[in-house]
């Protein structure tokens, strides 16, 4: 027997039937004795519905409103899915993020979970009976719904699986594990077996979809095994264990071979903010990114150029398009605080990185990468890069092009 | 300066568009000085719609879950008019029913409200925020999401004028008052500029859905001044203070000439079903009713007749035609324990209705009322009678003649 936390994303549970499946992979499990936690999202495309409908309301809206909206989604599907588990026998019961309650810090949309209760839940679970969570949500001190931010379901398996000690945190969604790169660009993208948490971490930062950066973060922090797989696999189909069915994230002790590059990942929507004339002194690089960190605006690549005179420099950083205008409005209203000349906006762009865990130890492959964009004339405009991997901003018109290209050169196609 | 409840339903709240109206129509109540929480229902559409999506999982499912599922309806309209606020700067924030909390009792999809903790509420009120109240939804003792049944709304809307001690609760809906009869069905049927509590519930129960049975019964008993309106009038017109402006629910004392007949009230589906040879000894009909109660199906009309040989007689009685599987169900299980010999059912009924307060000190009435019926063909199967209130149970297709009939026959129609 043996403690489980199954995910299901919003393609999974896009519409009934998908939910009647995703109940079907649940007794599976059951009725091989584990003790079942299922973290579901909304059904597809209910999100992006519900944003939409904040959106036109207003561009710019309070973020503790936005969350009591979007998290609707989450729980119309812990709802369905509890019925449909009724439906076929198995005892279960929804749980929203402020039932358990998942506590979060309450920095609204985009909120990080401090503490899972699991003593009601992990109760219930002895007792046979499936606990279908709400993922995506959880509640502030002041008692309000939070959100993770988008893909925050993942997160909320992982944290649920660590806090509940589950031997398993199996995240079931609509491919089977983690690519090279994205098969819909790359016909002939690998499935890898196994990955490591710094190596999911990078790719999923760097627009990987398959799995929430947050959520392998955690994944890594509290030893969960990550299991990707596809809800699309038949119910009854036997899955062996051994993690030759989808992708297993580990550490990277359980990965006999390590490749120099493992994937090549991308993210489009991206926009760059151009600050010039700073001011070439210290403190005012914290005073920029402080004011938009007070604003919940993830600020990805920075790039300062040393300036010639010692006096000004240029300040450029990378965001995603969505957060384009409140940015601009951040950086205008501290404009004579920092002292900046002027600033340049350029959405359309996209971030293209290259990650492995074997480059730590090669030389000369950010050199080839560049070599690479370079032969197929592609600019680059911003670099960023950490030990295991090597990301550059280019025009989003390049993306597929680019991804291609990085994909032949360092060899990741199935044999 | 006063406090006010607003209540709008879901078709003053049916998009973006109606959304903003709305928020229109609160700032006008703000900027006159007045201390306002709103209650709002799902966007029109949005209930229904998820009714749908839990029916499609299963046609008997937990009330627990289906809660869960169509409360989040509310949660999304909130959070909007909340946002829609913040955009014409109206300082604002939503409420869930578990957040105030709205204690209910624990019978799933058609809890009562127990009592509303207002004491954060009316803090934030005194300091000009205006409270934005999900209708609709509370929570049990379990810390459960709970219902209130269709309508239910503006029994929140009620409830928590009542527990504000608020001056008014203004109904705002789709139309402009309560009439003498539905006038899609009687083109010149008649506003009333006032009703009696007694009246209003009569005729809320008996089909007239301008405002639920249960809310009208609460503003009874705590005598909340209610005031129907339409949410469609332009925010910024003058609405006299005295009741000329859609219809006031007051006390009898505070209407002058009281009609014999004030309104002509449907419902359609309902549904009829009559157990035969029910034994004829006390505390049969107690069990019946007894266990039908415990599933939560409210009986409307019960006829029973005197059986001839003092053994056994025929019991009949009604229920919404959405009741009828369960309650079927519920009679079958039952059967043994009550020892009735079979039964039937038959939907596609209408339950016709006149309500009046005059008809207290006229007699003559109810004949009136039967042979306007039978001159037009028309047959009665259930009768069932109060002191301001006459119902027939007939075949639902007789329904338009039958209101038009009755209308004209009492002299309700516009002059």
């Amino acid at each position: 027997m043996a403690r489980l936390v199954m995910k299901f994303g919003g393609t999974s549970v896009g519409d009934l039937d998908r939910i009647r499946n995703v109940a079907a992979h649940v007794k599976r499990e059951v009725s091989a004795g584990h003790e079942v936690a299922v973290v579901v999202s909304a059904m597809a495309g209910e999100t992006n519905r519900l944003v939409d409908l904040a959106r036109g309301i207003s561009a710019i809206h309070d973020a503790r409103e936005y969350d009591v909206i979007v998290a609707a989604g989450e729980q119309v599907s812990v709802g369905l899915l509890a019925m449909a588990l009724h439906e076929i026998e198995v005892p279960a019961r929804s749980w929203l993020g402020w039932q358990l309650p998942v506590k979060t810090s309450n920095v609204h949309s985009s909120a990080r979970i401090q503490d899972i209760d699991v003593e009601v839940l992990a109760q219930q679970l002895s007792e046979g009976r499936v606990a279908v969570v709400a993922g995506f949500q959880g509640v502030s001190d002041a008692g309000r719904i939070t959100t993770l931010g988008r893909g925050g379901s993942d997160t909320s398996a992982v944290a649920l699986a660590a806090a509940l000690k589950a031997d398993r945190c199996d995240i079931y969604t609509d491919v089977d594990g983690v690519y090279t790169t994205d098969p819909r660009i790359v016909e002939n993208a690998r499935r890898l077996p196994r990955v490591s948490y710094e190596e999911m971490l990078e790719m999923a930062s760097s627009g990987a979809k398959v799995l929430q950066t947050r959520s392998a973060e955690l994944a890594m922090v509290h030893n969960v095994n990550l299991q990707v797989r596809s809800s699309f696999d038949p119910p009854d189909a036997d899955f062996p264990a051994d993690g030759l069915v989808g992708t297993l994230i580990c550490s990277e002790e359980e990965i006999m071979e390590q490749e120099v590059v493992s994937g090549v990942a991308y993210a489009r929507n991206e926009a760059k903010v151009t600050l010039r004339n700073v001011p070439d002194r210290p403190g005012v690089a914290a005073l920029i990114f402080g004011r938009l960190a007070e604003a919940a605006i993830n600020v990805d690549m920075i790039v300062q150029n040393v300036s010639s005179d010692g006096q000004k420099t240029d300040v450029t950083f990378t965001i995603a398009s969505d957060d384009l205008l409140r940015t601009m409005q951040v950086v205008e209203v501290a404009q004579d605080e920092v002292g900046y000349g002027s600033v340049e906006q350029k959405s359309g762009m996209a971030k293209i990185s290259i990650v492995g865990i074997g480059m730590r130890s090669h030389a000369g492959v950010a050199q080839r990468m560049f070599q690479v964009l370079a032969d197929k004339g592609i600019n680059i405009d911003v670099i960023s890069t950490s030990e295991i991997k090597i990301s550059v901003l280019v025009d989003a018109d390049y993306t597929e092009l680019a991804v291609r290209a990085l994909h032949d050169a360092f060899e990741l196609a199935a044999s």
